[in-house]
């Protein structure tokens, strides 16, 4: 076992430097951990003159990506070049295809084709491994994968999204709202330039479509994911929450339920939440990630961590090609693909919770009593009323109402929101955040 | 791959008999995620006439565990029966010596015997596992060993000890004194009728020399950790922690120095200290143990659930043979042990910190005096004092002084408390807490 371990990157921008960076850093620590070297044998990436700040002379170099896929010599291919599908998927296809083994950190590309490429690369006897793809370098795929293998695992929640936690937990500390909140995040560089992918929660549901597959043993469903962002939540939100006893954040849930034992239903949904105090994630705070899954045996795990950054990526990246240099053999979702159950998604207007609500409302008599008049007809009851008629902000038309709903069905306050639709005296859609309990 | 994988268990108290469940309850699932069934051909206690609730028929019966070792068919051995010398080091080493792979959740045979051990596995090429040892269920080695396996670490910090967070938690709750809690913990069985290895903390230095080991790539030494228990702490050193902002928390700490790159000195200490309320291990309350891992690349890993009971102990157990049906070799430190560093032992004495010292005195002039020139002539200035003169209770002849210094050298605090040792104004021996700084 001592031939070097030989690899392709393709994409060479920070996470790919990155890979580089973390095997030439710890060349005799992963030696001595792989039982052989591990190298790089060939990169690709777009631009060979950019200045990486690395010597990439003694690479072969493709202009394409996709032929790491075929180059000889190599024993696994590492895609960092991202997107859902383009050249990353290409290149995952044909390597696995021709039954050379994948280390991604693509998200998208797993979530929404991860079933598909598992099931070329068991048919052709490769591995399709893509720890960093879910909160980078913390491993909770491993966790899930290893370390609690010998648990049924029912419930998983997680912050996944670090850019909204880092806005959250700010907007929280800071008092300002998200805008000015964001900006700051981008300055510092915890947002990128367009973020809809981060506070629209999207980032977060192709990470929990990753959990919920590896964690529950079902196939993924990327396209069911519920999905509600923080864009629309205001400082006053926050500040509302905390004078109740909660923190806002956005959590990634997923939640399986079992007919005779079997995985019959699957919901998913990332959405803000009010957490209270004592909730394992109510404390991650700033661009922190955090997992927590429901074991049988081993009770509720919690793993948290940095949740992205190039350092961190690489590391996950690495963990999966030393697995792999040692000759470890793993299904992409931790069993065959033939074995993950096909759930049907499950009915999330079920589901109770207590709601906090927040109007924001026409300055006028007999608004309250239309809000009151349309909680009843869509039978949620309110519990109490937090916040009445403070103005919005001096040059915007509304005045703000908050209150606390006792505990009704998803759908319920779904009515609710539907029946207040086009009354003019809703200056904005409401927002409504469920309450978690522990 | 389709043979069943043949367990021999040794020990069917709780944990054993948690592991027949586990493997009866999720049999199903571990047959397709190891790839092949896994049973259990044979068990072995010492009485077997006590009804454990499980039909013990269809095993062959060992009434001597070490035969276990030998029986013939087997492909691994669990060993529960505990203790770190007598039969289960027996059954280990010959286990061991002639190939059989061994899976124990024994920390103190671990901690004192497990390079020994270690050697004689990779001599005949066999695994020993042991992530039950720390954290039972919560699956930290594993983490270290696979997750974080591209990583450089050099400082690990953990709650390792349910039993002590359990009493530190609730004398900080309900403002009660050790003896009140340990025995409200004893009775509802948080803790042992005999505490010493928890609260004195030895238990968790066990488990902190395997975490050391593994987690920075050398020798055991479990001789080296420094350990100081939680008897001494009284409720009114944690209400006054709190005061200052900080909570009380039995802490093991594992720290490396390096020369060159290569591990020179290490670190070892288990002791009660404060933590400001941001340092993640500060929130971890209750009987749950936390650990928190600083890596190069993946930065602060922290992972904390259940840390005993015979299912979560179970849980890692099962995650260990799975990893063995699965023919994944791993050496037991992560490396080969002629890999492991023999490292020296840091001088603690060097560390500085600010500290939390709290005083029993006599009620008489001059007291406080002769404490502060005590603390002058050790080179330790006070910050702060925080209490002066509040009598202990109605029947003891002291009043208590608490105060905070300024950063001094731990051989500073030491040389302080010495001269005072002896002193006709002492009462009792001065408790001294380091406060950990984020």
């Amino acid at each position: 076992m001592s031939e070097a371990f030989r690899l392709g990157i393709a994409g060479l921008g920070t996470v790919g430097t990155g890979v580089l960076r973390l095997l030439a850093d710890n060349a005799d620590l992963l030696h001595m951990r792989a039982g052989r070297p591990i190298e790089v044998a060939a990169v690709s990436a777009r631009d060979r003159s950019r200045d990486r700040g690395i010597d990439l002379a003694s690479y072969t170099w493709c202009d394409d990506p996709v032929a790491l896929a075929d180059l000889d010599g190599l024993d696994a291919v590492v895609e960092v070049i991202g997107g859902s599908e383009g050249p990353a998927l290409t290149l995952a296809e044909r390597a696995l295809g021709r039954g050379r083994s994948v280390v991604t950190a693509n998200k998208a590309m797993i979530a929404e084709h991860g079933f598909a490429l598992a099931q070329t690369a068991e048919a052709k006897g490769a591995a399709l491994l893509f720890e960093a793809a879910v909160c980078a370098g913390t491993p909770i795929l491993q966790t899930l994968r290893e370390g609690l293998v010998g648990n049924r695992i029912d419930r998983i929640e997680g912050i996944l999204n670090g850019t909204s936690n880092y806005i959250l937990s700010a907007m929280e500390r800071q008092g300002e709202d998200f805008d000015a909140v964001l900006s700051e995040a981008q300055r510092l560089g915890y947002a990128e330039a367009d973020p809809t992918l981060d506070v629209g929660g999207g980032d977060a549901a192709h990470k929990l479509a990753i959990l919920a597959a590896l964690g529950f043993g079902v196939r993924p469903h990327f396209g069911e994911v519920e999905v509600e962002g923080i864009q629309d939540i205001r400082a006053a939100d926050i500040v509302q929450a905390e004078r109740l006893g909660y923190s806002v954040r956005l959590v990634a849930m997923a939640d399986l339920e079992r007919e005779d034992g079997v995985p019959a239903r699957l919901l998913q949904r990332v959405r803000p939440c009010l957490l209270p105090a004592d909730h394992p994630l109510a404390a991650i705070d700033g661009p922190t990630n955090a997992v927590l899954a429901q074991s049988d045996y081993a009770g509720p795990i919690l793993i948290q961590g940095a949740g992205a950054g190039s350092e961190s990526t690489a590391s996950a990246i690495v963990a999966d090609v030393v697995a792999l240099a040692r000759g470890d053999a793993r299904p992409a979702f931790g069993v065959p693909t033939s074995s993950l159950v096909q759930t049907a998604c499950a009915d999330s207007g079920e589901r109770e919770a207590r709601y906090y609500l927040r109007f924001v409302v026409a300055d006028r008599p007999g608004v309250l009593a239309e809000l009151a008049a349309a909680m009843r007809d869509a039978r949620v009851s309110i519990q109490s009323l937090i916040q009445e008629g403070e103005s919005v902000g001096p040059e915007e038309a509304g005045i703000t109402i908050a209150l606390v709903t006792h505990k009704a069905p998803a759908r319920n306050i779904r009515d609710a929101r539907e029946r207040l639709k086009g009354s003019p005296s809703i200056v904005e859609p409401p927002l409504a955040m469920p309450i978690l309990m522990d």
